[in-house]
């Protein structure tokens, strides 16, 4: 496979399998020795945001924290994959307006599916009125207009979802493979 | 001009050079086609530290973020340019630790010569004890023990400065040039 750089994002609330999905991405990269980065919310709270908060403010500032680092990776050559919440449409929009090449996918989930899955049992306690801030709950989602990939993870498969994101790379020449997708 | 992932780290006290030399060696990279990024104070600020003010931790804070993304651009490939005061040696040493081929530049220049040259009025003001927090008058800085290069910048001309540093990446093979340096 060779590459371009490009920033691949996904957006969408918490549970709706943004990480999933950018781990089985980052699997498929390193098998083919692409120059890639994982930046998802983890990794970004501890090395880039530590003491922000869950304010309209805070939540800009990481949000285009990941764009920095994402604008410097892509225009070098990097793909750089980020699994965050971003929820506001104008912060993305804003980031996506610096990245040459950028890939936006909306990772969907009826938030009463999300409260059934409740990993992490979250939306319980957001529901109950217990959690301030909580996206898609007490604090705004805002879902994107035009995003490049729609993913409805709950009612298709990671490996269809996965598949999905591949193609639409392809598609626009950011990734090419000598050899056809697996079926 | 090939090259290797790698970080080039400036430090030294405001006023010594730092910004004068990376801009003069950005300028050999570009030249080049090289894969290269600058992460100067101003820079850095703005896109990952603002809000951080100058105490020890956030001083701290702000070394480790540049560290961070030193090591991402690196290990994909890309040059990292870093032109920060970063007056701790066992933080410098921490971010240091984490990147596999790390270049530690320190641009020395006696305080009494940064005093009299004094650009930006700061060293006047932090004398007469109107500036606190200020590396090298009221707060420390800490020279590095075994830097892999030291520039003095009150003796030596830009060119033959960033012209040690050329060789310092080239006798690590770092870079690698088809023809010899110009005279």
């Amino acid at each position: 496979m060779t590459h371009k750089g490009f920033t691949l994002w996904l957006t969408g609330m918490s549970g709706a399998g943004k990480s999933t999905i950018a781990e089985q991405l980052m699997a498929g990269f390193h098998a083919e020795q692409a120059k890639v980065e994982l930046l998802d919310g983890d990794i970004v709270r501890t090395n880039l945001s530590q003491g922000l908060g869950f304010s309209r403010e805070d939540r800009d500032t990481n949000v285009r924290r990941i764009g920095f680092v994402c604008e410097i990776l892509s225009r070098n050559g990097v793909i750089a994959v980020v699994a965050a919440i971003s929820p506001y449409r104008a912060t993305r929009d804003e980031v996506k307006a610096k990245i040459e090449n950028f890939v936006e996918v909306y990772v969907e989930c009826p938030v009463d599916v999300l409260a059934s899955r409740d990993v992490k049992g979250l939306y319980k306690k957001a529901l109950a009125g217990d959690m301030a801030n909580f996206t898609g709950i007490s604090d705004p989602y805002e879902p994107p207009e035009n995003p490049d990939v729609v993913i409805h993870s709950d009612t298709e498969t990671l490996s269809e979802s996965v598949d999905r994101i591949w193609r639409e790379l392809e598609r626009r020449e950011l990734i090419t493979r000598a050899t056809d997708l697996p079926a």
